[in-house]
């Protein structure tokens, strides 16, 4: 049997799934290493091996965070140990797969090929697929196809959606990100407890054995009814509502898909309100977009990435 | 010689170009009438005429406001006499010329169009054409295509740009076009008059005989330093530059052209303020799109719309 194989590749795992005939037929998910760029990049190809098990790798795609060469030379990306400087992924990939063709993409851009190709996106010829998870990414794909521009297509994350607003994770200030990213919400909760605000955010955290606010902290602290928690939210579902409605009148795409940790974790009702927040945004609200979760959860970027690469 | 037509229909007038071998072989502009659609109708023929002289006709093209059906029907035109109900315009058009094909679109991606196949754009494999009158709105081609979506797509002016903000003609706030359409600017300085602001743009336009703030009367105002009209300026400066760098932070365009009343009127100056204000909004600012005015001016339209019917 002959396999494809997706590699997602984040700060804190790596998935790979193993793809023969559309379908998913090995899945492997290790810790990424904590130390430095060798160690991740042997640990992505023993959960590659892990995946394919007895079958013959002949392509394998990797979505990954950071900047890409088209060599598959990876930078930037900050998460990931050893990755701010150059990694040559594709090629050390390639050359533990006897030269098979690795193909390295964003790793939001993978997912969103993902949902587009196998998930919730099949019924659609073109998709907005917006990541909320540590930070936020978001995917383009027009009439089938994955919009990369120069290389930078895609960044929802990083438009305003209030200028001047608050301190984004790049630096800049009133990004979505600044509002919907995971760690973003965890700083302004930090900052607001300082202020004296009461929750039990951090006591969760805490209690889970957590050292950051993750979405399942995140979704627990809701249903404990925990104010603070519920107003950051409140502030993220508008600055997604905003943001989603300046790419759909610009874009006016069939579908937007809602993933990512939070998206994921708290899943229908977000979303829901997320496409509340839109509509009244909207150029033309009676042809709204579908807003809709992901099907593949957290598989959404390794099976994209195998897709990419041809799987 | 055979030569195709291209329209485009404004509330003030109605400009058509005959085009043969990509080159504008006849011109002729005339006054929109101010009273019913079929007296509309009946001056785009006489127009299309005049342009056409001894050539013969192969095919029409058309941009205008509003709603447009597939089969060439205009309705939702609220600057054009009768336009607001259904007007077969296309059929219209195609019985004048012996039943020649008409094609009908959008008149902001029309002057897209023009601009990326005959204009500041031809360099380029994608564009944001942003055109700043009466209104904004925008046009965007990707590898060559002009995004239709499901006929809504280009809407930058009714992306957000602050969020609560300036009430815009379309209902909503916040609004590109509440900050930078020519309509919006106008009330804004009413109302800024109106509570004790000195302006000197209402003598301006009344010594220029004119019944409303026009681009040329906009730029005679900041020629003579007043204060209100500049800071209007600014504040279009600055929401054209954050709702630019938001499409281009999804888009990653190559280009972004800057046409319209406003933008062809105060120019290059202008269009330079614009991609300052976007510089610092960019996720990659090292990465930036080139930021053009216009070549054709006001024929953009007239000469995209010829573009789209195939000349």
């Amino acid at each position: 049997m002959t396999v494809t194989l997706g590699v997602d590749l984040g700060g804190t795992k790596i998935q790979v799934v193993a793809i023969t005939n559309r379908r998913v037929v090995g899945e492997a998910r290790h810790l990424t290493p904590q130390t430095d760029a060798q160690a991740v990049v042997d640990e992505i190809i023993a959960a590659a091996r892990e995946a394919a098990g007895t079958g013959t790798v002949k392509a394998v795609g990797v979505g990954t965070p950071g900047s890409i060469t088209s060599e598959g030379h990876v930078s930037m990306a900050a998460n990931v140990p050893g990755f701010m400087h150059d990694v040559p992924l594709g090629p050390s990939v390639s050359k533990a797969f006897d030269g098979v063709p690795v193909t390295v993409d964003n790793d939001v851009r993978a997912a969103s090929m993902g949902e587009f190709h196998r998930g919730a996106g099949r019924p659609f010829r073109d998709l907005l697929g917006v990541f909320v998870g540590t930070g936020v990414g978001g995917g383009v794909i027009i009439d089938g196809k994955l919009r990369r521009g120069r290389g930078n297509a895609g960044e929802i994350g990083h438009t305003v959606v209030r200028d001047g607003g608050r301190e984004c994770t790049c630096g800049r200030r009133g990004c979505l990100e600044a509002y919907a990213g995971r760690m973003s919400i965890e700083r302004a909760a930090r900052r607001k407890q300082a202020d004296g605000a009461q929750t039990v955010l951090f006591d969760v955290m805490k209690r889970k054995g957590r050292d950051r606010v993750t979405s399942s902290v995140i979704a627990e602290a809701l249903d404990r009814g925990d104010e603070l928690t519920r107003s950051l939210i409140d502030q993220a579902v508008d600055a997604l509502g905003i943001a989603i409605a300046n790419a759909q009148n610009i874009l006016d795409v069939e579908a937007v898909i809602v993933g990512g940790g939070l998206g994921d974790r708290l899943g229908p009702p977000f979303v829901r309100r997320v496409a509340e927040a839109m509509r009244p945004r909207l150029r033309v609200p009676e042809h709204e977009p579908a807003v809709l979760t992901t099907q593949l959860g957290d598989l959404s970027g390794a099976v994209g990435a195998a897709v990419i690469a041809g799987g």
